[in-house]
């Protein structure tokens, strides 16, 4: 992966992390519709427990690649931690299915209302970018991200899930759980001290009202899915001024919400003729 | 729907429900490739906080089709009420979001640690029946469910769930949260009494640890899927003898879990030279 240091606010601050990502997927043993035997390989899934100083926070199923990622992003996104200064280390343990995390203050979480509360309320501090969007660059956006879904391609079960600028992947991260994969590049964003203001995310997965809020929070102004919306993805995406581009593969896309922000550069030769749904 | 009554032991009770399911799709436009305004369907997405005698259990985002099943559903399939003749009403309302449970007792949830609890423990006291499964049966229930995705085909974005006896299809729920789709086809056979030994489920979702740990609770000996699988899904099936087949669509499946229960008696003429995923 690339570290793309931007001009970030937050202090240079590096919590010690360890390493301890796991191999993404696993052989077993399968029988097919022939009565022949095949082996196979299918997506990990592993339960890690997050603790803050001790308290348990919450139990992720997860594909387990990137386990220290994922709580920094799981902290940040639920706003548990405002601030990564205060996160001393993060210390996964599989043996336990622990993700053991050390704050500087030894204090916990400070706010743990803020998780009981509805985490749907939208961030008020959200204040995101007007962007333009040139159709020629979702369509090179799309080629790009068709190369890098392995796991996918190797087990499926999987959503993608990745941090774009311009043409490039920054960041492409797969998990089982669709808010995984979105919080993992949290982590990461948090940990590098990466600005979403000139960032797109896009994912496999559908863009419900988690997701949007969660790229909100993220301060990214731009989302691509190559699924569908629900109908509180779309208020939201609305109300944070997120860009909701739906259905997004081949030449294919929608846009739901920002359609002015949409620059057609590239408008296809021929108007398919059939779309498979939403047509 | 039908109702299968059989011959469950639990009491005659039936909790006093509302009616308050929600239409599943909304029209909303957007632009597409072309620049084109349309005009498309898109799955609701609701917050639905359940409460049990006033108290606060969890707020589920639901397509909000059936959210006095999915209230029933997840209280059972979470083992927060093991017995519905504690259940006197479920109240939903939409203004306030709210599911309000009542129990007989007014005790709220009696054993509250079982929430906090890490709900991925195998239900002990799962004894799942031994049942063969015919290759006809499976290639016939695809061919029936394949009429039953309505909002799918509508607006997408959302997994459905088949309850399944024979060659018949006796529910089959829809919803933007696979799990919340299980949970009402569970909160459905609780208040209909109807047990799972003679039945499968079948899900567009993927077979992760807790879709499995779900359908034993439910006691269904047999869960296909169009969809892949997780290493934990298959483990816990083995676990617990829950039989799975995955990657179900067309001719083509895999059983990866109980590979001694198939009947292979429509094997396909042609083996195909390729498979997308898994070949």
């Amino acid at each position: 992966m690339n570290n793309h240091a931007t001009t970030g606010t937050s202090s240079d601050h590096r919590p010690k992390l360890s390493n301890e990502g796991l191999p993404p997927t696993h052989s077993v043993d399968a029988v097919d519709e022939y009565g022949l035997s095949r082996t196979l390989r299918v997506a990990g899934e592993f339960p890690l427990t997050i603790q803050v100083d001790g308290a348990e926070i919450v139990t992720l199923m997860s594909l387990g690649t990137f386990p220290e990622k994922l709580t920094l992003g799981y902290l940040r996104n639920q706003r548990l931690i405002n601030d990564i200064g205060e996160i001393a280390e993060v210390r996964v343990d599989w043996e336990r299915e622990i993700a053991d995390v050390q704050t500087t203050h030894g204090n916990g979480i400070v706010n743990l209302k803020k998780e009981t509360s509805n985490s749907l309320d939208p961030p008020h501090e959200v204040l995101l970018p007007q962007v333009k969007i040139k159709q020629s660059q979702v369509y090179a956006l799309l080629e790009n991200i068709a190369g890098y879904n392995q796991i996918y391609r190797e087990a499926g079960a999987v959503h993608g899930c990745a941090l774009c600028k311009g043409l490039e992947i920054l960041y492409f991260i797969e998990d089982i759980g669709r808010h995984n994969a979105t919080d993992a590049i949290a982590g990461e964003m948090w940990l590098e001290n990466i600005n979403g203001d000139d960032k797109w995310l896009y994912t496999t997965g559908r863009l419900t009202s988690e997701i949007v809020l969660k790229v909100a929070s993220m301060g990214i102004p731009v989302l691509l899915s190559r699924s569908g919306i629900t109908s509180m993805g779309l208020e939201l995406a609305e109300h944070l001024g997120v860009t909701l581009i739906a259905r997004a593969k081949g030449h294919h896309f929608l846009v739901y919400s920002g359609k002015d922000n949409l620059i057609y550069d590239e408008i296809p030769k021929r108007r398919r003729e059939t779309d498979t749904i939403n047509s």
